[in-house]
């Protein structure tokens, strides 16, 4: 894929970051993932105490979100600190995300950001917003600089579409398919398990060689529950809309060779491909590897209430708000390809397939936190 | 002024930044200000050898020329390591402007930046760029961090209008003028002096603390000739600025209220005032101090033959290359103020007086060029 593609692609990480992180909000996902980047700085500032610690958001995005990872840890740190009886340290912060990613939004919200940390945390406290373009799969940092270091949903894109997802005659081995669905190949399984495992060897190393030895790195990534069972636990979301594009293309609303050809740079590992990826790579000791759900549709709150249903009762509604979300990551990418395909129409197709999913049963994310120590 | 406005004010640098840097790297300027930077990094490199070493550009803007400096940078410290058969350090660059300048497009660049840096000088040539938006009348980096600062013709631009440009009844003191002009009284003088004394004293301030011990700073500032002849040596392109106003406010053009409340944040210091201003702040130790001239018009380079003449042949043609660049510089300033000013005319009379200036005498712009070395 040529590297603007690349770049087109990955910018998307911006949207699904910040719909995802709303996602993270809510319920009891939060309070997993908080107690993780607890301890990790809690860990990397006790070794030490360096006198400014310098902190790592890999794929930050542009929305309103991209800060909130700087007031949790701040907020650590002060509780760390007022517990310890220490000055709070001065903390730089290197935000990330491709080249293509809008930092002059981001940007713009920082003068105000930084009144509200004044006035919250007093004078006295320094923190340095700082942004580095580039990508996270390759060095973005001189050696042993960083303390910790953060990704939130964003290593689900690949650096590119994996290779080898033509046959020799140069014919698509996954037809139908915009990610791997129900009739992917093995073949195909395999192209993106390898270059999922390249990649995110690549960030490892990168990071290794970043972070201070007995650095801390917490990721959170859009994950599988099992290693095996494919067919059970296609990505449902890209399948229903793949569905969405057969259906099109049966009607002659779309080129089969145009549905053919394209294939996401994506991929969901589960826990343990994860797990194996990183003792293979070999700078890591993990610290916790979790696993939990949430809900595709935001508004589902029912977890909350003790109350978690096997299905949806309001499909069409909660289709409708899946569909909001889906539709803000997918349709750039899908544009930029089908360009004869009217948006609004597939999406509507979309709405009926989620709808028809969720009278099944209940959509749900898989998402793997996992917290490591940089043991170079 | 209320901070938006200042920022509006500032994030002009950026304009005057690639204007002025383009006369800079003509002639025998280039030469002299290279040189000031060889000396300064061959100085802070080569005194502990550092693995990583990090430069600030201060008020980098977002132009062709933005990564101008790192490039020379590189070239520098290849040589330092090629003569020394060292192995070149990472290099980590913190690009610095307000958070308004145009990132987004500085970033776009970057990619091909690297190739290039790649082709050059190998795969094992690590360089970083990394962007801090803020204003650097502060804190913009932890403390001890930087190796290595430079500002180029951007500290003309105060933090703010200096106080005290009105009379105890609100009348202007500044009537007539946008920046210190020939009949500007001395309290007006006054109030410009001490507020380029406060900004100045808090830059070096700053970057004294973010500086290593022995770290070093290079800075191009517009600068004047003398300390006291004020009345000969008025910023001229601003006084004809202000001469065309004051021609528009007597033909009914323009509100003569308009114009005398209206005072750029502007300061064009003498040698003497920034030799007395770092000494006072006590940070510093100057390395050299030197000021030279060059030409209003790019494509005057008359210089280069040996055969500098007083004033210029083709009047009209050089006052068009100055009004040029000058509005891309003023007229943003000037539109916010002034809504009711057809801005192409007021230009054109511009252009005027400034072929009736270059017919008397040449315009020379006035730089000072000092290198400081960090003695905390």
């Amino acid at each position: 894929m040529p590297i603007t593609q690349h770049y087109k692609f990955l910018s998307l990480s911006l949207s699904i970051n910040v719909l995802i992180f709303y996602f993270f909000l809510q319920g009891t996902a939060v309070s997993n993932a908080k107690h993780v980047i607890r301890d990790g700085i809690q860990d990397v500032y006790c070794t030490n105490f360096p006198p400014c610690l310098a902190i790592a958001d890999l794929g930050c995005s542009s929305g309103p979100n991209s800060l909130l990872l700087i007031s949790e840890i701040v907020n650590i740190l002060d509780d760390i600190c007022h517990r310890l009886d220490h000055p709070l340290p001065e903390l730089q912060v290197f935000l990330n995300d491709l080249p293509g990613n809008d930092f002059n939004t981001l940007f713009a919200s920082l003068p105000k950001f930084y009144e509200k940390l004044k006035k919250e945390k007093g004078d006295h406290f320094k923190c340095y917003i700082t942004a580095t373009p580039g990508s996270f799969y390759g060095r973005l940092f001189p050696s042993n600089v960083l303390h910790f270091a953060h990704s939130s949903y964003t290593l689900h894109w690949l650096s590119q579409v994996p290779r080898g997802l033509e046959g020799v005659t140069g014919i698509s081995l996954n037809k139908g398919n915009i990610y791997i669905g129900e009739s992917t190949p093995p073949d195909v399984i395999d192209a993106y398990v390898n270059q999922f495992q390249m990649d995110f060897t690549v960030f490892l190393k990168s990071r290794s060689e970043e972070l201070v030895p007995g650095g801390h790195m917490v990721l959170n990534i859009v994950g599988r529950r099992s290693c095996n069972q494919w067919k059970k636990e296609v990505f449902k979301l890209w399948e229903l809309l793949s569905m969405a594009l057969r259906e099109m293309v049966s009607e002659g609303l779309v080129e089969e060779a145009k549905l053919d050809c394209f294939n996401l740079p994506y991929y969901t590992p589960s826990a343990q491909e994860i797990r194996d990826t990183i003792q293979m790579e070999g700078s890591f000791r993990i610290d916790s590897l979790e696993t939990f759900e949430i809900s595709w549709d935001p508004d589902d709150m029912e977890e909350d209430d003790g109350e978690d249903k096997d299905f949806v009762i309001d499909t069409f509604r909660s289709a409708q708000n899946v569909t909001k979300w889906m539709r803000a990551i997918a349709e750039p990418i899908l544009m930029s390809h089908f360009r004869e395909v009217t948006m609004d129409e597939l999406f509507q197709r979309y709405t009926n397939k989620v709808a028809e999913h969720l009278g099944r049963e209940k959509g749900k994310f898989v998402t793997v936190v996992v917290s490591l120590a940089n043991i170079k």
